[in-house]
Formats: C-alpha cells, sequence, structure tokens
C-alpha cells in the first residue's frame, strides 16, 4: 500500500482534531509519539485509527505488532503532529473524560482550577499517577486535556489515571465534599502546614490547586475545608503549579503508606 | 531625551547577549521582566544598565525609582527579550556563578548534572531555593543558567540562589564528598526509599538530579553515596526533573526542621 498523503481525506479528517472544537464536537483526540500510543492502545476500545510512517512502523515493531496501521508519508504525519520532531506514529482515540462521580470514587484526588498551561496539566497528571492518586478534576475555565501538548506532557498518565471536567470549580469543590472528601486547598496563605498535616492528609484527600499564574481565588480557597501552605524557605515567593502539586501530592502519598 | 531605536549601538551591544557564547565572553547576561530586574537590583553591582520603554518606566516606578534607565521603543525594547510579551524592561547583568567551593559551603545542595532544557533548569533553581537548599551546581553539558528562559523560570531565584558551574560531574560529586556532603542520587532504581531515609537526610547532602531524558548515567549514579529512589504509584515510570527535584528537597527540607 502506497502511504497516503497530506492530502488524503482521511488525514485531512484526523488533522482538524488539532483544533479544540473539533475535538470537542467528535469527542476525538490524536495521541502522538509511541509514549501516547501505547498507552491509549492498553485501553481497550480507545484506539479508532493508527497512523505510521512506513520507517516508524518498522522501528515500533512490537508496540504496532497486533494493530491495523494506516500508513502516511513523512509530510502527512507531520501535519498530524504538533512535535517540532515527530516520532512518526500518531493515533486517532476516543475521549478519556469520565462523570466526576467516577474520579470521586477514589481515596486521593486532585482538582485544578482555571489550569492553562497544556505542559503543566500534563505534568500534573503525570505527578498524580505517580503519588497514587487515583483521579484527576479539570475545574473551570481549563486547557483541554485532550490538547496534544498535555497528552505528551503526561507521558502516557492520562490514559491510567480517571479525570474528569467540570466548569463550575465550586461545584467540583462541593461534590468531593459530598463524597466524603476533605478538601485541601494548596494555598502559599494557608492556615495549616503542610508537614504538620499528617492528620489530616490520612483522610481521604481532594488536594485543590489553582492557576499557575495567579493560584486560587480568595473565594474559592475558602470553600475548602482547609488551606494548606507548603513552607517556603529561601526568597522564593512560591513554587510553580506542577511542583507545588507534587510535593502536596506526595506529601499525601507518604502519610498514607 | 528620545527613546533609543533598536538601531542604536548600545541596544545592537545589548542583544548580542542573547548569544552563550557572547555572554560567556563579557561574563553578562540579560534579565528580562521586572521580576527578574527586581531580583538582579537587589544584589550591589550586579546590574550595569537597565533599558526600559517609556510606559514600563511609568508601569514599573517604584522598582525603577532609584535606577538609571536607558529609555528604548517598544522595538528596541522587543529585540532585547525572548518572550512572546515583552514586559517592557531589561537589565544587563553581570554573571552570577561563582566558585564551587563556595556553594560547597552549606549543608544542602541539588547538583545537576547535564540539565539541557532552559525551563527546567530555572524551575529546579526555583524550587532548591524554596526548599531552602544553599546553592545549585549545574555539572557537566549544561544549559546556560543565564539563559533568559532560565533566569525567567527561576522567578527571581537565580539571583537569591548560589550556582556554580562545573563540566566535569564526577569532580562535583567528589568535591561534595570531600567538602562532607553525603551524595544522594535521586535514581528510580535506587536502592534506598526517599521516605524511609531521613536519618540520610538529616545529614549534609548533596542531591544528584539527572538529565530530563535519560536520566542520570550509571557510572554518575555509582559515585554518589546512596541512590535513592520516590516511590512511583500507580502506572506512571517517573516524574520529570523539577517535580522529582522538588519532592526530594522538600524531604530534605521536612527532615532538617
Amino acid at each position: 500500500m502506497t502511504p497516503l498523503s497530506a492530502s488524503n481525506a482521511r488525514v485531512k479528517e484526523a488533522r482538524k482534531l488539532s483544533r479544540r472544537s473539533v475535538r470537542t464536537e467528535r469527542r476525538l483526540f490524536l495521541a502522538d509519539g509511541p509514549k501516547a500510543v501505547e498507552g491509549a492502545l492498553e485501553v481497550p476500545a480507545r484506539v479508532v485509527e493508527v497512523f505510521a510512517t512506513p520507517s516508524a512502523r518498522e522501528q515500533y515493531v512490537d508496540l504496532l505488532a497486533d494493530v491495523d496501521v494506516t500508513l502516511v508519508d513523512d509530510r502527512a504525519l507531520a501535519s498530524l503532529s504538533d512535535a517540532v520532531t515527530p516520532a512518526g506514529v500518531v493515533a486517532v482515540c476516543r475521549q478519556l473524560d469520565v462523570p466526576l462521580a467516577e474520579v470521586l470514587g477514589g481515596d486521593l484526588v486532585a482538582i485544578c482550577a482555571d489550569v492553562r498551561d497544556p505542559g503543566n496539566a500534563g505534568t500534573v497528571v503525570r505527578c498524580a499517577d505517580a503519588a497514587g492518586a487515583d483521579g484527576v478534576v479539570f475545574a473551570g475555565d481549563a486547557v483541554d486535556p485532550s490538547n496534544p501538548k498535555t497528552v505528551r506532557a503526561s507521558v502516557g498518565s492520562l490514559f491510567h489515571v480517571p479525570f474528569a471536567i467540570e466548569r463550575d470549580p465550586a461545584a467540583a469543590v462541593r461534590a468531593a465534599q459530598e463524597a466524603g472528601f476533605v478538601v485541601l486547598a494548596a494555598d502559599g496563605g494557608g492556615e495549616v502546614d503542610l508537614f504538620e498535616a499528617d492528620a489530616l492528609l490520612a483522610r481521604r484527600t481532594a488536594w485543590l490547586f489553582g492557576n499557575e499564574a495567579w493560584g486560587l481565588p480568595d473565594e474559592l480557597a475558602a470553600l475548602a475545608d482547609h488551606r494548606v501552605r507548603i513552607p517556603i524557605h529561601g526568597r522564593a515567593e512560591s513554587l510553580n503549579l506542577a511542583t507545588a502539586a507534587a510535593v502536596c501530592l506526595y506529601a499525601s502519598a507518604r502519610t498514607r503508606r
């Protein structure tokens, strides 16, 4: 079979998934690169179609052994990837988000309010996975978790950690509280010191993280059960979102074992 | 005074500092944006010249109150900044790195081997500052810490945390050991669990972190006194460099107080 070119109708349709509006409407997105495609293929019925260049099919022969691959040429593949150096394999996948109630079935979750940077969002999901969290909620005016940069930054974790989307952050906090979680807002001015919070961290915990630039709005932080500060030494004023989330989620992981 | 244009000789000279070779030769670099300029101005004799647009001088009137400002037009300022939206103020600064022995005078340091991504390097410095570390060593084939993206990602911490540059990572490890540090390599396959390492963490600690893509080379990890793993739950394989550094440095901070 001759590899399809960038002007082929199927390639063009898949390319439209680079737009958020199309992803939302079709409930499909693109997983770019072998790590993301591997994560996608592990979930039954997740993958709709896999595109690869002939050389990538050879390079990732184990990954693609039992997969129907649509061969495309280098230009066509590049048109489906936003990576500077496309790895040669892209999968069209069904959207991953689950109902909020499903995420709130676990013991440790992260609620991200208004996270805007796709890389940060993916890194938080990766941290949540590593720390053993049961789910993530993207709340408020957040980046689309199926943004290619988010999928890439999560290094596969987006396929493993259940996540929900909830437009109203206050509703996400209330739902967590109603599900029996103690909601801890990560807040530089919080009244509880993270390293003196073991009794809290031993409970079912929903961490609430704010936007990377302006943090949590006061009225949202006030809805949490407690506001917890990471002690800041030196002269730094704060940590960035992903590192703060890592420190908080690992404080929970440490207490819970 | 008429704001200088992008073709002005002083602006052109300053612009050359966007090249690493010129920064290294002249021992100067550019601090871009009010946060970085504020950090630079706090250190005596650090700043050589401050460029600002007329509107930025008004906007940052407190910051620039006692500073000789060279006014430049918007295009000239943009030519000195690599930010997508330049904030309007850039300072030419003297290089900040100190001798290795000076960094090794403290109790908690981070040695970054072969860190390549400018943003990661800056975020690690910010975390080190926040966790109360006394210094950072950029070892091996590392990004230039005075790269504008590194300065920006450090959010001022690069001006507060002493750092040294050492081309040979093994030499940095040996120097730390000779200075009385226990060197802990952050290593996913390490023999010590981070959360069972309190006795180690109570000592003078030099954390050794590897490259963001391939981690620590085995021979370098072997030089450390211990290899410490962050326990990974879920199905993530690892954490990224900055989040791993945050978790390790904060484990030290927690133990040390």
